[in-house]
């Protein structure tokens, strides 16, 4: 069996920066397109970082054909600063942390109601809000006591495009259904784990992500929406990729790395499920409607050949684990 | 500040074997006594392999005052076993783990039924029953799951003395209130931390352990409970050391490592409080009184000068780190 993909694309993708930006970029060559988190050290505030971010990407790509679609680090600004970024090649929108919720994201915004004027001017000029969704309360409530501000954002807004990053609640989920300039996006670990995956056994680093895995109804949930072409969800994998030593710590940092091996997983999820028609739109089609994006053709075709997820990645002197590492995936990339 | 105790009993300690039970042994020698678990590998089932262990922990003390109150690994036993098992000197009672729940417990009970004739003689003999209260459901919700067990066997066994060990839930707590017969422990982690502390930011490693640290609202019930001088619940610190590369590694063993800190720690909760009266009973007095114990007289004084907890605890070739390793705690032993 194959399924024919034309220019899948990642909507949420991490790829850092200097020799792990060389290691994780070709990875993710696969994709036609990537919208590229700006949480570096010190995050993309301005064009001018921006533009020599993406000369960066695209240097690691190493020719690859793939749209880095970049985003800026959210802060207040005013309308000459807003017209800079919207008119700057590759810009795709803003990304929205509060303050100090995951890596890096210190400079976020504490309090929303400082950025109105911006949101409105954003919404005006079309521009996407993309947004970590955490408060920043007990863990596992943390996704579900934001959805308080996704409301009012979605209330006040209506016209601004907003997105849910990395669900991982059937709250949000239900959540879409109220508002329809809301869209989200949903990982692949999402789709398939839960907090036992990640503390109920052993601990498990390399599982170990923000917003944290929930529970199993929370991701039955999401995986229904998601076979079930929902039209406002959007693959993003928000793979994250951290050296082997910060995972395998005292001190773990958040983020699991499944770039190389999203396309493979989902075909064999979405096979499985006997939803394969469903995938497109998933990975691709839903986000070119969203956001009017129109990506460079790029077709992937993935055959039901196993595929083994190597136990490591490794170059440039860097070590990253993914996610099923040193497993195997029941489908491949032709 | 002084607060002086009397024979402090660990109603719940991991002691291990061979190398790191040389290590862990002298580091709890400030307690008079303390309940010895029977997870070692193979699990401890007999008389003879219990003596044996006994005479190993004596051993690894060098001579220091400490009574082990030794527990075998609950299995369905006949009469006769049974009586060996009381009739052996240094026997406590039996811990009883639902099977492959935690470190080393596959060969524990699946179906609690089968074991109804040994409840049953236990009962009649007076044998208390310790028991690891998780399902194999949902990480979280593992501990309120079993509480139907324990109403189950506390309702059907009467006068079995039943110990909730290292409850760590305010249902657990409430549960206490609706039968004699139960009692529990309680851990010096499940006092302070929320799953926050474990996974909330940076994956914690050494705050692991199952059950897992559950929600802010738990703790504070736990917290409430022992220092409002709950007669039944007891101190147990669970102090379950692992090597430093099996916490800090891909897969991370379950367990924190509390046990030489644990009477400063517990003097720094408790004084801080205005409880300090409460915890002669949380670390003695209600054990002495539950199980009918008369431990050898070991007086503790404690002081509200700080201690430096070291980073790690070296010997024999083993390495473990201890909560709070590197931190200070505001009180000491004198």
């Amino acid at each position: 069996m194959e399924i024919t993909l034309e220019s899948p694309l990642d909507m949420h993708l991490h790829l850092r920066d200097g020799d792990m930006l060389k290691l994780t970029a070709p990875l993710s060559a696969d994709f036609a397109g990537a919208v590229i988190m700006p949480n570096l050290v010190p995050p993309v505030t301005t064009p001018q970082m921006m533009v020599a971010y993406a000369e960066r990407v695209q240097a690691a790509l190493g020719g690859a054909a793939f749209t880095p679609y970049m985003t800026l680090f959210f802060t207040a600004l005013d309308e000459a600063a807003l017209l800079a970024a919207k008119g700057t090649p590759g810009f795709f929108g803003f990304k929205l942390y509060p303050a100090g919720i995951t890596t890096n994201s210190e400079g976020g915004v504490a309090n929303l109601r400082d950025a109105d004027r911006t949101l409105h001017l954003m919404e005006e000029m079309g521009i996407p809000l993309l947004v970590h969704g955490e408060s920043h309360g007990f863990v596992m409530d943390r996704e579900q006591e934001f959805l308080a501000v996704y409301r009012d954002l979605a209330t006040r807004f209506p016209k601004l495009t907003i997105s849910m990053e990395h669900i991982t609640t059937a709250a949000a989920v239900r959540l879409l259904d109220e508002f329809p300039n809301l869209c989200a996006t949903v990982t692949l670990q999402h789709l398939i784990i839960t907090l036992d995956d990640v503390a109920g056994g052993m601990l498990q680093p390399h599982l170990f992500c923000k917003p944290i895995a929930k529970r199993p109804e929370d991701r039955d949930a999401l995986l229904g929406a998601v076979l079930g072409g929902h039209p406002r969800i959007m693959f993003g994998s928000d793979s994250a990729p951290h050296p082997r030593h910060r995972k395998e710590s005292c001190g773990c940092a958040a983020g699991v790395f499944t770039a190389p091996l999203a396309l493979p997983k989902l075909a064999e999820i979405f096979a499985a499920a006997g939803a394969a028609d469903k995938l497109q739109g998933f990975v691709s089609g839903n986000a070119c409607r969203i956001y009017g994006l129109h990506p460079a053709a790029k077709t992937v075709v993935l055959q039901d050949t196993p595929m083994a997820v190597p136990a490591a990645y490794r170059s440039y002197g860097q070590t990253v684990i993914p996610m099923d590492a040193g497993k195997q995936i029941a489908w491949s990339i032709k």
